[in-house]
């Protein structure tokens, strides 16, 4: 594949599609984006002409039975992923899926059986693992900067919640938000999770509690190397997107601050004050999204692992369950106990 | 009582009543110590002669029975606080007591009825809340500067483990550290908490194991009005002792950082850095020291409610022991499965 | 020329050429670079073909030469730049020339009067002034956030000194890096400096002195508002790039930090530390290389003035002569002193 | 004189006096006020009453003249010193005496060479010296961990103006002011200045214009070992007292930042902000003044080289002159041209 760039369909070209056609079209000379589809056409022209995508293909079929496109990114809402990962991986396609994979377990067992049989590359979008700041944190437990992890706290707070329709179709709190921090805490603890205890709470707004959602979460994560890890989620932190994580080992800790837009400090008769965090998670991640991308395209291209596979799907959903499940029965909850039927995946 | 300093007698002459001793000679103009008895006497001696006390007393009883004396400070081991408490009760004498009360809920009850029955005021050590810090975050809640609670993350760890002969008999980390946090919770939050769950492990030292105490854990406090905080304690942070909290509310936030010797930022070839936090406790609590001495004085000489009373200390021990519960049968406990026969206290 | 992008010719492919064309390549859709020269005709061919540039020019002649180009980049060494200026002006091309223009100031007056004559937009590169950090210095001057300015610092030191062979043609500390801090100065006060006084000396490396010039050096600028403004300079400060302001007004003071690759804090044993900051300029000014293309893209294509213009490039070049002066002198200069000629600019 | 507290008579109950009675009183086991006189007799007893000093001496002479007195604090107005000094030092008496020692430098030559004379100690109230964060500073430097100094800045901002009526007599911002950046920076970079260069302006309040002084200056200060240091004044910062200090050195940089009432940052939907810095020099500097008093009784005791001498005291005042010098005369001048009777002191 040397000396050609990556030819890329992209099927969805909502808000989190039209992020990752930007970056193929501008971001990454290894990769082109060569055709997208989405059930709305007129999204799929306007991403398309903006970002130089040569081809508004008619669906996902007409994408996947593209013989010159090499990979899919699947970008369109969640309930339609384990389809379209089956549908690409009977065509031989390379896959990056947005996460999660699936709500449910059965249907992400049977989307990955067929990515293994077809032997294609699969990247889940677990883009936060590529972000300086936690790629730093990574880092320092690698090289054993603050020795062995005894305790990690993360704090992901979102600026406002979601609409309520949203939230009705999300899977819940632990599925849409905090799988993303699910996955942080095994990564940056590079070790799986035993059990779970999450507690919870409707303190943002009545309306998500009708919809049968949380919007305040503190989840408890038993490693079983033991380490206790800590998730503190809302869906509404005043002063912006709120994305930290602390871990204190046996040498010492490290934690990490928020992004800003600036580095001015303003000093008034009143307080010494600056900025709000980058608000925004397109704004705060930027860099994630170009540097998981490469990193799909490279081990495509390369024929070397992806950085987070299927696998790393699948857990996070059992993670999500698992602490649905312990929030629900008041008790912590084993992840065997939600994730008996694990497949045997590569 | 105006016109006249109060007249303190202390009982216990070791790390925290030497703090005190030096406190009431040196800081508060208000207070006068008179005497001090130790049963090491020559502790006792050599903190008259370094803070200027007239007299070394023979025991508690010569000190109790010292007509001349207005008040006492309990600050020998633990074991003995709630037979001194009584002792100083039933003489008339006003009283502050160092945490915890006593580890049994029983003794800490007879206890306090003595006080109750004598009429004299009552406050427990937990000095933390007159820290500036501390103080600024309570503040802040009750102003309203962050709206109304959510999640809060208390962060009390420990430069280094206590001997292993006192983690032997100091009741557990749960009644020895973590008691303080609970205290600060409280006392954050201005609400009860409902039911605790505690997570933990030995990480630090396995002689703390084989002592039957754990040295890492992290507790989720779920208060009535629905806030949801976590502790998290280490007996063994290596760059040093630290105390900071963290509390997010519908309005916004609000966190402390450490204490430092200085304000300094070193910048090398290297890094950036900066000295290490206040390591001890002593360095690190020093106002908050001198002003719960302030304010007992206060209380007692202008007659105003104590700033923490009998209660709170026994609601911290009651949160122990839930705490040491929950950790053993791997489940949240309710306080009123440990604390039911609560009496009635003022 | 709307619907059009702006068709760009690129003058000298070294450092900063490739800057500006990989920026025009792919972070610009309203502009494209369609040729490229360099007397290294290799590096031009490199520069091109990573950056799909369909042509190498034979010279700066050949691209002022052809038609279809709008605009031309001139990013060669400093002595060309008067002339280039000259030949693109005549040739009726807008400019964008890199600073400074050039080290006299009788060139540069020619230089600018033929743009004058000429009516093209010409812009000078101070990128600086598009740097977020200092654009939100100058919004709050702007804005009123911290009241009048009355004293101004800025700092601006260099991770290691240039080549020797580079600070013999240089024009010296003043001309090469002091006066990105000159414009910076005029840019945050929105006023004209009066006078300069400057003091250094040869504290890095006795090489550059005997080079003739300094690597340390400290200047002063009396405004004529009143402001007194101070830059320090450094051609070595090991940690990094340190690139930071403070000013002081009757309401409040402004201050920016430096910019670091990551926001991550690690606390051992020995001290709380945190990575070096970016350590080049091509990562600490990434975006404002950008914005200052934006700027002027926007600028030829909607017929706007210019963000910074011949004249701030041809005072930047005064204030190094003063401060030459001055340093010379062991007095403060007054900038009519050097700049007596300035002629009729738009 | 082991075994006995040192007695000290203090002169003058102004702020200052007061200041050093209450440490005297509380702070410094080793020492003991044991009279006070004030030509307000009043506030002197006030002063004693609270501090239980035993003695109202009726004046300086009365205290110059107790025999049991080992050593005086000399607290009153500056225009007062030199003579207090001299009495003082005849008298036999070990001196501290606060800053500056006069505003003549042959008022301060005839003091000090009484002093000489006397053979007793006689420390300067530089207590800056004495301040845990530029005592940091002066050890780095002294240890090396920064290297060879190169630039310094200081930033030395009061929070508001004194009275009009203090201004007309103070001796000028340089003296009454920048005096103890004079000072700080001799101290930090451990050499002597060369020559200065003084700019400044009324911005703040032109009624301190129309008493003869400035009211925000910048001054360069020249050291023998090449060091180009500034120093920031202003007379007003809104935002609060304004302690900074910065040097560069050959391997690396330190920098102070100022102190705060708490380490709380409060997150709102406005900003991230947190409380101004400690805003009274006597909080500010609080155990600044406790350690400077601490060197002195220490020096007289142990019969050591006092920490801050007459010397120090001179060249202060010589840099004091020179700026105003230099101010007047818009160049740099020399410390030489200004101090050239300088007398052999030891």
């Amino acid at each position: 594949m040397t000396g050609k760039k990556l030819q890329i369909g992209i099927i969805g070209a909502g808000r989190i599609g039209k992020v990752h056609a930007e970056t193929l079209a501008f971001r990454l000379p290894e990769a082109e984006p060569v055709a997208i589809a989405d059930v709305n056409r007129d999204a799929a022209k306007e991403v398309a002409k903006r970002n130089g995508i040569a081809r508004v293909a008619a669906d996902s079929a007409d994408i996947c039975s593209d013989a010159s496109i090499d990979a899919v990114l699947i970008c369109s809402p969640t309930d339609t992923h384990a389809e379209l990962v089956m549908q690409a991986a009977r065509a031989g396609k390379h896959i990056f899926c947005e996460k999660p994979i699936d709500h449910s377990l059965g249907k992400i067992d049977r989307a990955l059986q067929e990515v293994k049989k077809a032997g294609v590359k699969f990247q889940v979008g677990f883009n936060r693992r590529f972000d300086v700041n936690f790629a730093r944190v990574r880092a320092a437990v690698i090289q054993g900067e603050i020795g062995i992890p005894q305790l990690m706290h993360i704090v992901s707070r979102d600026p406002a919640p979601p609409p309520i329709s949203y939230i009705k179709i999300s899977g819940g709190i632990f599925l849409d938000m905090t799988i993303h921090d699910f996955d942080m805490a095994r990564f940056l603890i590079g070790d799986e999770v035993e059990s779970i205890y999450a507690a919870g709470g409707v303190r943002v707004d009545p309306e998500i509690g009708k919809a049968g959602d949380l919007d305040t979460a503190l989840v408890v994560l038993q490693f079983k190397n033991g380490v206790i890890a800590t998730i503190d989620n809302s869906r509404k932190a005043v002063y912006g997107y709120d994305q930290r994580v602390e871990i204190l080992g046996s040498k010492g800790a490290i934690a990490t601050e928020n992004c800003y837009p600036n580095q001015a400090i303003v000093s008034t008769a009143t307080n010494i004050q600056r900025d709000l965090p980058l608000n925004f998670f397109v704004d705060r991640y930027t860099n994630s999204f170009i540097s998981e991308l490469r990193a799909f395209v490279d081990a495509v291209t390369h024929d070397r692992p992806v950085a987070v596979g299927g696998i790393d799907g699948r857990i996070a959903v059992v993670m999500g369950l698992a602490a649905r499940k312990s929030f629900e029965e008041r008790r912590p909850v084993l992840l065997q106990e939600v994730a008996q039927s694990a497949p045997q995946l590569a």
